[in-house]
């Protein structure tokens, strides 16, 4: 017999974000997002990130809508289903959530992180029209998740933005089914997003990524020096 | 009959910047200048910040003239009136607030915040002769009032900077009603200046222009080495 | 009669780097330090900051030689007289203290500052030939000493540089004579220096200067686009 | 006799992780390790740093392998021996231990700090082919132990990156004894690797040499523009 006292914090009846569990996810997840404000990756409202509170019922813990991600709190994480709306009496989830969802499933990923940095919608639209580009040769391609050389060539396909959603997150699952060994991809002038087994590796994909993003799109820049005027490289 | 304890803080003849209201406001101006200056966006005592007091009389707190923007507290933010003076025995307001008074009356707003970046002074510069130049296509202009989509052109114009207020703010206010629909503009080769129906959404419209700013500054020299170099854009 | 209890602290028998003033000082000194390492404008054991403590005799607080200015404290900061030598029993000064000293004398500045960016490194080569350059017309100038309008030309110098001191110092004298107007100078490959009749005014100078030198810096880099490839600018 | 007290925390058979040396040593560490994130030298899991323990027999103490760098604390760090093997259950040390091993022995040094910049991935690729690239006349440079004059061309070194990490361990060695006066070297596409007589040289050496590897990084850029359009440098 269930006591008039079941309805506890975290439980079936209670408020989910209140549970321990949801509150250690929800701090991480906030620390998440600041720290990637601290590194001018997210700017604004831009960029979300969430984690899997449960696979069945499929429910993530999200970012709202609309909150200024440099000052972010766990009061800023909701949990939506398996179609990316909010539970009940909770604010708004980011309209983005579907993608989220749609990640998770297509990878069995456990965390979802989008930022929004200069380096990565600079080179979604430089190379929007190809769909993608490799990066190739980086020791720092170690970390992402089953990569053990440096000798490794990633594709990071870019993805059309629309305002549909749903139709999003179809392009997006067509994309991963297609490419099943991409750790990341682009949404043209919009962003990145990579994803992980955890929260941590997750957030290592996004160091890593937005590491290789800056020296891909510096390179080109030194690069036409280099042809042009290889001979004032050290300005003397 | 007022009794002799009518002159409380705040009251009509009691200091106003002692109001609990005021230093709420006072405590998020000087937080949202030590945010721009972490940021990069402004330097020294560049940069100024307003959030509107009353609008019947027009009352506006702003930032006092020439103090560091870095270690701003709320004691540097004073009041002035709808002519941009600082109210009796305040210290003096930033020059600027004729421009602040000027953009919030047309624009009806609540809020204007003018940063000094690095790159808004250089676009201000590269486009000056062509009075402005369009940002076009990015997720993340959707974060600019009233745009629901990445499919939309935001003309940022460019005004011919002055050291007569006066007369900026009437160049000022000409242009915005000549161009309704625009959330910004650039002084030429001083900085940017947006406006919110609020301070969190001035501040959300800095990040979302200074983030576009950088984007379409760096864009144009990566775009050099694309064009002239497009084999040796890998470096390899 | 004085006491036996005149050698107080900060008397003149007692440890001058005790009194309050001094204490206050050095505090800010090293304050301003950390702060322009985290603003990227110095490096590891590079720049070195000064302060009048009395004019007659002429005694500087200074940055002690080969300290991390990232992590500076009070302790860091010592003593020197008019030829740039710590006072007895004090670590010794930076070795560039006599250049501050003939910038406190030509001046007659009350702090110098010397700050060592990627920016002013930078321009101090590529214009060392032509003795140094212009930059003109930015709203920023007003932030320099005097300075009213942004209609101004404010010509920084580039002096060689020397490993001696005593010789560098006398071709500072030279250039600051020739150039009574100028508000700060740099070393080729070397840095920046300015002062100021107070250390808030010479840290404004730096805030406004390597502001400067980036807008200059990357405004030359973003040029080269502009001309050649004006078509492509906006990637689209 | 020893008492039965003899195995003190720190002593033969005590964990010398918890001996007050060493945890002052990996504060220190760690420490550092959370500064060069924070300038941008490292990201996510990259980079390692050691320092020496003891000579003989000869233990270093070294970043764990996997972890975050950007919140390292003293728990991540390990003492390998030898042979860059972690001692007894202690967590797995950085793969790259055996390269820091070869440095101490080679250099004689008591740490070695590897960081993994964008500036240094950038030039690593650069000048890969020519096997190493100069930097000269810069005053930096003499932060470098036993440089005293700017006029010095530094000669760094590329040597190509490797997953062997012995046969990695033999190149270089075998570089450091060819170039006995050099006091770095780069991982090609890997990032860069420096050395000194005890941590804080070893620190001094990485902040020298990374503003060094900007202003070479950003010098080639800007002297494309230099050359091409010498006319529109000040974009007026």
């Amino acid at each position: 017999m269930r006591s008039r006292n079941s309805q506890k914090p975290g439980g079936r009846n209670g408020d989910p974000r209140k549970s321990a569990a949801f509150v250690r996810l929800a701090d991480n997840l906030a620390d998440t997002a600041r720290g990637f404000y601290s590194r001018g990756w997210i700017f604004g409202t831009s960029g979300n990130f969430s984690s899997v509170v449960s696979r069945d019922p499929l429910r993530l813990a999200i970012t709202a809508s609309g909150l200024d991600k440099g000052r972010l709190t766990r009061d800023g994480i909701v949990i939506v289903d398996e179609n990316g709306t909010a539970l009940n009496s909770m604010p708004r989830a980011s309209a983005e959530a579907a993608l989220h969802v749609a990640i998770v499933r297509n990878r069995n990923a456990s965390a979802v992180l989008h930022t929004h940095s200069v380096w990565s919608t600079l080179l979604s639209e430089r190379h929007g029209d190809a769909g993608g580009f490799a990066i190739e040769g980086y020791e720092m391609l170690k970390g992402l998740n089953g990569i053990s050389t440096h000798d490794h060539a990633e594709w990071v396909p870019i993805i059309e933005n629309s305002q549909d959603c749903d139709a999003l997150a179809k392009s997006i699952d067509a994309v991963l089914t297609e490419l099943p060994n991409t750790h990341a991809f682009l949404l043209r002038r919009h962003g990145l997003y990579t994803w992980g087994k955890d929260l941590e590796e997750a957030r290592r994909h996004i160091e890593i990524l937005e590491f290789l993003m800056e020296v891909t799109g510096r390179t080109a820049a030194a690069a036409a020096s280099a042809v042009a005027h290889s001979n004032v490289a050290f300005g003397d």
